[in-house]
């Protein structure tokens, strides 16, 4: 997917582009292109994704909390049965495929830099507002919509027997896309409601940059530990 | 609907039995099992209770947030869902035949009562945790299904030719009954969660009591307020 | 006190200039002018007061929570020191003359009135950013600035042996006056960090009016309050 | 310090008594015990300390907030006052010594084991009541007490000539171990509140002991930063 360029999304994007590109263009991301990551690091990676869903549920939840309108709130709610009823159990039954059931994956420590990324999100959104959440849930939302687009757009041959092929259909495909859209959309019409319809001109867009930078390497933060699976 | 008297929800409506009596036996629901309530008095409900709900599905959208485990995510959400998608929509529908546009709805002014209650319910879950949320959601979710089932059970004549029919058939009809159960069990679920098998020998039980207590006399000021429809 | 014509608070005062001249102009504040209040009143609203006071401290640990900056989170911990450690004592002194101890007062029922504006206030804090909520707390802070300094440049005649001139004087006074100056300046530098130098041509702006005319709305249901005693 | 061995804090600590030990013997402590601690991991410590303080008195801020008595009110209060107005001033007039000013620190980017602590914090304390939040903060507040105590009870040689003897004296202190029993003495008041008197017979001892936990190991993530120094 590619964002209008003035939208607020691409604006933050472009504060922090050195960031932006090691996060979409990390080693893990390379690896799950051409299909070499090593499994056990693809099964760690599963595993706490299971519970940064759990948490991210609860960030759309906060976000319903938060909102000043219906429509917000009844975007922020679709998100969240996506999240908590069909990607939860998408994401169980996939990890079943990769042997991991989903009693394992409750149990299993969560990893430092899933509770320093998930607990930055709730705090972030908890202590400001649902603008300032926004920006804290938009790298991991529409970056994964950008990722997505990227690696199935990339050759063919690469999908090909490739066993991420199907993570790579998810993100890529229509239907996430345009979830990552609706998240670009939902960021830009907050934004008018919460400052009005130059952002980058208000006294609060250093603060907006640094949520999404701090959520873009705390993004970054949860590949290193994806290639760093516990022995 | 008549939850086990060992339940918290028994247990709790025990020791305010008083004001518990004035709530579901209130005036307006008086006037509303026999027809005589006025149109006007109906009408004021409506439009604020419409306010009502979307401050309701903010608490549940909290109460997900506040939730520890996954079963209780998926109950609260799943709350939440019927309330944003099914149950604000039909209340739009049931109003537009009582002369009520949404647009309407959403431009009256608050009452004093209605900010007093939902403001409450929220403030208390955000102050204390997942129990004290539910025990201020209980008096409402609860009450309105014992509610609905003693005025379905009056005799039947009252419901013929009864204005008021529908709203009765809603609270005391067999779905509205489950959620009211569902409610039920939660509480009892979380209060073993939260503090063990005998809530009430714990050193919170008044506070729960305090909690409780002031929903319920919430709900009874904002029956007054339905009374008291402005001119 | 005279907030300069061009401050944010001015300009959240003259869109409610109505709601708020019904506030500080209040029968209770005329009768506590020229003294004539009837005691029961001063006493009702005095012992509500009291868990206001509680709860308004909570508002300002709040804010301090909500604060990016170092300068803003000292102010704000500065109130809550000062409500805490010298309002909430010199209140309970002052309640003494009046014949109330410290614990009739916690053992009060909070009125309707008190719940509704307190939990507002909070609710506001929490689900909105640090801008909201001190939006939420200006009516209060500052509007009994003004109260106290009408009253206070009053016919010095009012003051001789009226029972409330301790109270005036308070509010009246140059400390006093210098809290919600404090407060009006706070105001006006939270706004340029969170919106910008010209707030009131923000996509927000109907939002804070919205707080601040509620806030103002509920300070007039707290004097109505005041003038209705329990028997 | 010593606390009583029947206290919560006594029992939390016993159940995750390995991490524990990991925590207060680690080899930052050791080496600052012995004066080896390299100054670049003492001064990058420093510096990310001074944004831990600003988080943890946020932490206390919200525990104002959460509290149901004027009493916890005010103790934390009293320690939100110690910690923005001397702790702080304390802290940069010691980093003044080893070369760091305050304008540094507040810009020196935020490393990732201080996010997941302090926002995990902050984030238990806001989902869950006033107990979770004071179970999550005890690791820090008295595991500094006893790691102070341990140390200034080495034999004096090692203070002689330590360069990090004032840091010891601090938490060592008489001063700070009364902070520290001060904060055991409320977890087991606020425990007795939350849930009765056998915390751990509760259906939420094993909720409390993974928040200790959590804690726990992120204060050997604290440590293990302070280690690694950036280049």
């Amino acid at each position: 997917m590619d964002p209008a360029s003035d939208s607020l999304f691409a604006r933050l994007k472009a504060t922090c582009a050195e960031d932006w590109a090691a996060y979409v263009d990390h080693g893990f991301v390379r690896q799950l292109a051409d299909g070499s990551l090593p499994d056990a690091c693809f099964r760690h990676y599963l595993a706490q994704d299971y519970l940064f869903l759990m948490h991210f549920s609860r960030a759309y939840a906060l976000a319903v909390f938060k909102s000043e309108r219906l429509e917000d709130m009844r975007q922020a709610a679709a998100t969240l049965d996506a999240l908590l009823n069909s990607e939860m159990s998408l994401h169980v039954a996939y990890c079943a495929r990769w042997g991991l059931d989903e009693g394992q994956m409750a149990a299993v420590p969560e990893a430092e830099q899933n509770m320093a990324y998930t607990r930055f999100v709730l705090e972030r959104g908890l202590s400001g507002d649902l603008l300032d959440l926004l920006a804290a849930l938009a790298p991991c939302v529409v970056g994964y919509g950008e990722i997505g687009a990227r690696l199935i757009e990339a050759p063919a041959a690469r999908l090909d027997g490739n066993p991420y092929k199907d993570w790579i259909e998810v993100y890529g495909g229509a239907e996430y896309q345009e979830v990552a859209q609706g998240a670009v959309d939902q960021l830009d019409r907050v934004a008018r409601q919460r400052i009005g319809e130059d952002p980058a001109a208000s006294g609060r867009w250093q603060s907006l940059c640094t949520t999404f930078r701090s959520a873009t390497r705390l993004e970054i933060g949860f590949w290193d530990m994806g290639l760093n699976p516990p022995d």
